[in-house]
Order: C-alpha cells, then sequence, then structure tokens
C-alpha cells in the first residue's frame, strides 16, 4: 500500500460468529516452518490485527480489517479495551515471530481491540495467506501473544452490553425464529434459558416483529419468523435508569 | 526524569469528584499569554494527561498522573474509551499550543482514557504550575482538543457501570449517611430520587451496613451513618444474568 504505519499502535479485532448452534471466532494461523527439517516451529493463532496507519482514525482500521476478511462494510463494531503491557509481545516464541515477520521485536506496541458481530452462515471469509476460519469459543486453540487475555475481555464486554441494548440481532440473519434467539442468548451466556420464561419476556418486546412467514424444508413443526424493528427499538427504549446501589 | 516518550501514545484522566452537592472533575489551564501586549493567546483547559513512557503500561501512567495531583496511590481507575482520531489536535488553536510547548503538532497522538473517582472533601490537590483543580461538572469552562467528548465518553461510561457495579461508594467517605448517598446517585443520574423508594431499595442490601453512630456537630436532626461492605458485596454479588434481548 506505500502506507506508513504507527509501528507501536495497533488494531485488534474480535470477530464473534453464531452458527445456530455455537459462538465461534476468527482466528488465524501463525505457522512457521523451518525449510531444512520441516520441523515446525510456531503453529499457533492470533485475532486478525494490524498497525494502524499514520492518519488512519482507529474506527478505520478496523473495518479495514473486517473487510479485508469479509468483504463486507458496516458490520457491527465497537471498542471495548485497549492493551498496553510492555510484556504482552515478549514471549520469546512472540519475539521469534516478530523478527521472521519484519517487525522490532524491542517495540511497546499498544493495541486497540474492538468486537464484531456477524452470522456465520452470512459471510464468506475471504481465502488469505494465513488461513483465517471460524473457530468454536468452546474448543480453541492455542493463542498468540496476549490475544486469550483479549478474547476474554471481548467476552466480558459483549456480555455486559447484551444486558442493556439488544444488538445479538447483529448475530442473525434478518428473518429468525424464537428458538434461534433463545439458543443464541444460552450460547453467549453459556447457560440454558426457560423457554417459557423466554417466551414471555420476548411477547413484551414491541421491537420484536411476527411475520405471517414461517420455516420451509424443515424436519420438525415450522416456526414462526421474527425480526428485530430497529425503528420500534428507538422508539420504545427508555434511558434506563436501573442502577446499583 | 529523563525518560523517553511515546510521541503518538498519551493517557487522558477523567477524575470525578463529588463534594455532597454536585459531581465535579479535575480540569487544569492551557493559559498563553503574549509577554509585550499580555494578551491572552489561548484560555481554556484541558484534562490532566501525559504521553506514556517507552515500556511503561498504560494503567501505571494514568496512576503516575493521579499521584501527580492527588499524593495518593490505589484510587479508582477505570480505562473507557481510546480516542484516536487523527484530527482530534488539528484545531488551529491547539496546533499551536503543541508548539509552544514543544510537542510536534503533526503527531498523530492516540489517547487511551480513564475515569477516577474520588470525594472531593478527602483529597487535597497538589499545587501544580497549570493550577489544577475541580470544576463543576454543570457548569464547565471552554475545553481544549476533544476533551468534552472525552468527558462526555466518561459520563456515559460512569453511569454505566453504576447500573451493576456499586462503585459510587468510592466517591464517598467510609462512613456516609442515606442522604448523602441518595445525593451522589442524583447528581451522577442527573435526576431526582424518591427518598422512599430508595430506602426500601437500600434496606435490602445487605453490603450496605447500618452503623450505631451517629452524624455530630450538624444543625440538622443527626442521621445514621453507613458503610460500604466490600466483602458483603462479594458474597452476595450473583453473577448477573438479566440480559436485554
Amino acid at each position: 500500500m506505500g502506507k506508513e504505519e504507527h509501528p507501536n499502535i495497533s488494531v485488534d479485532c474480535v470477530i464473534f460468529g453464531f452458527d445456530f448452534e455455537k459462538l465461534n471466532v476468527i482466528l488465524i494461523e501463525r505457522k512457521l516452518i523451518e525449510p531444512d527439517t520441516g520441523k515446525r516451529l510456531i503453529n499457533d493463532y492470533t485475532l486478525p490485527g494490524a498497525h494502524i496507519f499514520k492518519d488512519e482514525p482507529l474506527k478505520k482500521a478496523a473495518q479495514r480489517i473486517l473487510y479485508d476478511l469479509t468483504g463486507l462494510h458496516d458490520i457491527y463494531l465497537e471498542q471495548f479495551y485497549t492493551v498496553g503491557d510492555p510484556a504482552r509481545l515478549k514471549n520469546p516464541v512472540d519475539q521469534f515471530w516478530l523478527e521472521c515477520i519484519g517487525k522490532d521485536p524491542a517495540e511497546h506496541v499498544v493495541s486497540v481491540c474492538y468486537f464484531s458481530l456477524l452470522n456465520c452462515n452470512q459471510v464468506t471469509i475471504q481465502h488469505k495467506e494465513r488461513n483465517p476460519r471460524w473457530y468454536p469459543l468452546k474448543d480453541l486453540p492455542v493463542l498468540a501473544f496476549d490475544h486469550a487475555h483479549i478474547l476474554d475481555k471481548a467476552m466480558t464486554a459483549l456480555r455486559r452490553k447484551l444486558q442493556y441494548e439488544p444488538i445479538g440481532f447483529e448475530m442473525l440473519p434478518d428473518k429468525f425464529t424464537l428458538s434461534q434467539l433463545q439458543k443464541l442468548y444460552e450460547v453467549v451466556f453459556d447457560t440454558t434459558i426457560d423457554k417459557r420464561n423466554f417466551r414471555k419476556k420476548i411477547a413484551r418486546l414491541k421491537y420484536l416483529v411476527q411475520l405471517d412467514e414461517k420455516q420451509q424444508g424443515v424436519s420438525h413443526k415450522p416456526a414462526r419468523y421474527y425480526i428485530f424493528s430497529n425503528e420500534e427499538y428507538k422508539k420504545t427504549r427508555n434511558n434506563i435508569l436501573n442502577f446499583t446501589i
């Protein structure tokens, strides 16, 4: 690109994806093989990330990473934490990797972290050199740098946000069933939800609009579709004053 | 200090203080006077901030700023947002100021922002060159850079956090009355709270412990003191699953 990077400021993206069964995250390989022996020197995974360009806004850098991976603009994106521990890249394996990819291993890199929400079935991950793909959160491979810590912080931020804003719909197709919605909340909060209570709660929400349309070509009893109405949500949302004392 | 700074990474601190009547924030002057004419060239205010040192953790930098202003360690501190818009320091008055203080006005500075909570009456702000002091949030002077935006984000973050964690006690003395506690929530949420409902809510909280001791030397009927028990809070706190759908 020829654009000059900030050597000490990066952006990392935790891209969450729901596949109707579980929560996943996009990781990319950090495979490094010694040419002579074929021995694997590094074989772990990182979150997608990049150094920001000089004069590039932080969010733009995150959008660039997302676009690069999915070909999509306007993906749900939220800044949740910035890591800056001087030791965060100092693990020998990380130092070795940085040298191999031509970065200065001595650099103190501060990374601004974003999380994104997607429905796995509605995106195609672009084929790239380091083989980005979805990995289930419940069965993650070894992560490089402080990326396990970042992922942990992202999970907390996602749950917190879901406690006051219905962003879960970002992980569903436009039309979805109540079972799909319930499953989404179950996997994010790692719990089971009582179906009757859930439906009662749902019935009160004006911004969840029932359609006449039902599922087609399913082996079970076809369920009715719902959509999330952002317009209704904006109307009914009150500025919550439910503080904890 | 002789320590080398990152020219493009800073930390800004929004230090909230409650004085039993209103919410305040520490600001410092950005006064600049032309020596020949005595004309004020700049006369506005900034949040306390500093560039981070090479190999200094972000939180350490924030703690350094806080210690410098108050002489205190272990002040409540929470990272809430990172700003990085390339235009954030590009206002002509800001560019002029940066030149005057020997910084490179062309630098793209990313700033990691923290908020802190204090009781105004229990800290003494150290006398410093640029005259740091408390300013009421309801009557702020003109702020430099993007500091009004940062303050706005801090206020949102403080309110959000108060919705799920009782951090308000950080802004009260160890012993406080229920009226003081109520006033704190009223000023933070910019609202009035019904006293009876508030007391009912309070009565249910095991971590709010009534003392035998009462106020002394007050003109009104002396009120009973309460303390916040972190031990009880940790016991009673359940991992909230009150999500919004």
